[in-house]
């Protein structure tokens, strides 16, 4: 006898919770689909040479090998020939430049898939996560207009969640690097580490960063390092709000007004596209990715839970796909964590169990019913309505328990009694309550119920 | 600069190919929870030890293990310590033995990810796989009355999925065994031999198998042989001919005639459930699983594609979990194996490229007219329209060959000219038409050209 359990580090729901997350992940295609996203899924695996481009860096000390006992040989370089991507851009990247002349550019593409990561055991942090991705990729040239669209349906997403108030921040590298620029950090190396250490405001403080920036390490005059922090302490809600902090920052470099110009139209986009002013901020402490982006970046929180961090995050960058094709392949994107977010929003309340999919259990009262209640059941479905038919006459009792437990909302009850009259009794276990409906009007009754349950909050308990 | 390419044995869609595979997944899961089933969802990653039950088989040479560089250990025994599951029976047996106190019994529950096998390289074989699963689970005793319930969730999905008329096939081990037993041939491991070679009477021919049969492997007498073909060559479409071909058969062991029983119980019930008399037939050649099935056993053919074979197998199982749990756990389910029908279907043009699961593109003539595009676009997604806006003022000819490429059907112009008289005009790229409506009533509009065309048949060319 084998003990059954999962790996750790993986998060496997049961039949509740995972109908609790299969709604965000409906939901959250849903939105991807209205702003016109097309639907990419990629293989798992990959060939191991293709996948790990960059070699020996953090992501490759937790890259999972695959290997095959039997029909698969051995990569030539030593390495199994197969790996579990760790995320969705690199596989996006080989996807775009592989298919390129099948495609239609700009390519708007959303993936909805599981990566892996051998991660550190640790609370939250999972194995095997989903990550829900958007990306705009264009050839060429991509406008700067798509900056807008990304947030424009990061809002839509949020707000069909309905998980509470949130906030997309963004940033702009061009004004950042703009900035640095001003104060002479014009090296590469030097502006990102100095990113690194601002990147770390909100976990280690002010006071501890502009001690390491005019310490040994950086040597920053405390002047310098004044205006750093004054310029990362930026933040403005809104529309209005964002476009006066924008113009009270002063004159930059060519870069820096460069950025700010990006930053001024995706604000007057944000507008048009009708995006709640107090779903986005201009807030100049992000850096993100340091290497990777360059142009806007963005991360979202949710405003009653700061210490989930960002639940949503992403930029511009300027090539997708140096790797894998001379064409130039400039992109914007986004990903959510969700396996992540549903474990932090599952902790804090916000998500759970959710009621069963199944809407109807048509229940049996004794053998000779059967018959009656397979057909009463197909009717429903055809309807519409997810039905659940009791095979067996179990007790009356049993039967409900099983509906309570199971999380079912409506049983059907059709004795002789009720057979005799062309009525059924209906239970309402949510409220409580039954009551009788003549036979053919249950179906139309029933999904009258369902539509105002929907109309009720989200999310279940 | 490396090649971007995909591993072999995967099968990487296109996204309008990934739509219209989206929605055979979709139709599928809809089915599924029509019916009551419930969504469950396992990591691809089990332990070696837990998913490699049984060691030595054919299985564990197909099994793709796991090994990262950093951050996880080896097991103990030498394995690698991860697995990519093979299947998802596996996995099932392990979720239920592991939550079985969290779980409600009977168990209905669909599972649609991929699996992993290291096949051979061949044509329409492949080594990952979506695999589309539906179980019920007993806690120790399970009715025959979900027997029924299997092939009438199966018929409602080939009738949604709209890929031709088909034929679900079924028999019964007991009916078979029972049968082995009237011939004397009352040895298991005998039986299971006889049952193998008459497995391959589709392939081989009646009179190679006869051959065999009578040959010194086997040595039966040419009358038993003559018998067994008789029997396996029954087949009795709809309710009536299958209980009369069940009549037909005469009298047999007490095995065979609880076998008979069942089964005519299964076709009352298939009756009541309204499951049209074409889509289900007796049929005595089919055996299937030898070792694994205990009761019924199901096969679903195409009926213009015989030779594409089984596209939906399954039946009835003694115990789930005997590894992994003392409950006894019986249970009876089916599965689809997605990605193979996939191709299968597009090789004889049933599915393809489907048209873009965005519903109308907004082109943009001028950059002064970004602002009304973008707030013209939301209203339509606002009223439930997938909806792409061109964000680049391009000719307006290199738009519609954008539309026309990626398969949108509807382009909605609004120039000057509109905009004054309160009008936008809409290019129905399908039809090659194009008109003009009021601002106000585009939404409408086009949504109810939309419910139009989804009453269509529903599977792309």
């Amino acid at each position: 006898m084998i003990k059954p359990r999962t790996p750790p580090g993986v998060l496997e729901l049961l039949p509740r919770e995972q109908i609790a997350f299969q709604r965000m992940l409906d939901t959250i295609r849903r939105t991807f689909e209205r702003f016109g996203f097309l639907p990419v899924e990629t293989p798992v695996m990959e060939l191991s040479e293709v996948l790990l481009t960059k070699s020996g860096g953090e992501t490759e000390r937790q890259v999972y090998f695959v290997q095959s006992t039997g029909a698969l040989e051995k990569g030539g370089d030593g390495l199994p020939e197969l790996a579990l991507r760790f995320d969705l851009t690199v596989p996006l990247a080989r996807y775009v430049a592989e298919h390129e002349h099948d495609l239609v550019f700009p390519f708007r593409r959303y993936q909805m898939q599981r990566v892996y990561r051998g991660e550190k055991q640790q609370e939250g942090r999972y194995r095997e996560f989903y990550q829900c991705d958007i990306d705009v990729i264009g050839k060429d040239v991509l406008s700067t207009r798509y900056d807008a669209e990304i947030p424009a349906v990061i809002a839509a997403v949020f707000e069909a969640l309905a998980i509470g108030e949130f906030t997309i921040h963004f940033n702009h590298r061009k004004l950042l690097r703009g900035f640095f620029e001003g104060l002479d950090i014009g090296e590469d190396a030097r502006q990102v580490a100095v990113l690194r250490e601002i990147d770390k405001l909100d976990k280690r403080g002010e006071d501890a960063v502009r001690a390491t920036l005019t310490g040994p390490d950086f040597g920053l005059e405390a002047t310098v390092a004044d205006r750093l922090l004054a310029f990362s302490r930026v933040r403005a809600t809104g529309h209005d709000a964002a476009q006066a902090a924008l113009d009270a920052l002063g004159a930059g470099t060519p870069l820096f007004e460069q950025g700010r110009a990006e930053l001024r139209e995706v604000l007057r986009e944000l507008r048009a596209l009708g995006v709640a002013d107090q779903r986005f901020a201009l807030n100049l402490s992000i850096a993100r990715g340091l290497d990777y982006y360059t142009g806007i970046v963005y991360e979202t929180t949710l405003n009653a839970h700061p210490s989930i961090g960002s639940i949503c995050s992403g930029g511009r960058y300027e090539n997708l796909a140096s790797h894998y094709s001379k064409s130039n392949l400039p992109g914007v994107g986004i990903s959510i964590g969700l396996t992540r977010l549903f474990y932090q929003l599952r902790k804090v309340g916000l998500v759970g169990t959710a009621e069963s999919s199944v809407d109807v259990m048509v229940s049996l009262m004794d053998d000779a019913g059967l018959e009656a209640a397979l057909a009463l059941s197909q009717k429903l479905r055809a309807a519409g309505l997810n039905v659940e038919t009791q095979l067996e006459a179990r007790k009356f009792k049993k039967q409900l328990e099983y509906a309570n437990r199971a999380g079912i909302r409506f049983v059907v009850i059709r004795g002789e009694d009720e057979a005799a009259r062309g009525v059924v009794a209906v239970k309402d276990m949510r409220r409580g309550e039954q009551f009788e409906v003549a036979e053919a009007e249950l179906a139309r009754t029933l999904l009258v119920e369902r539509e105002q349950m929907r109309a009720l909050p989200a999310m279940g308990t």
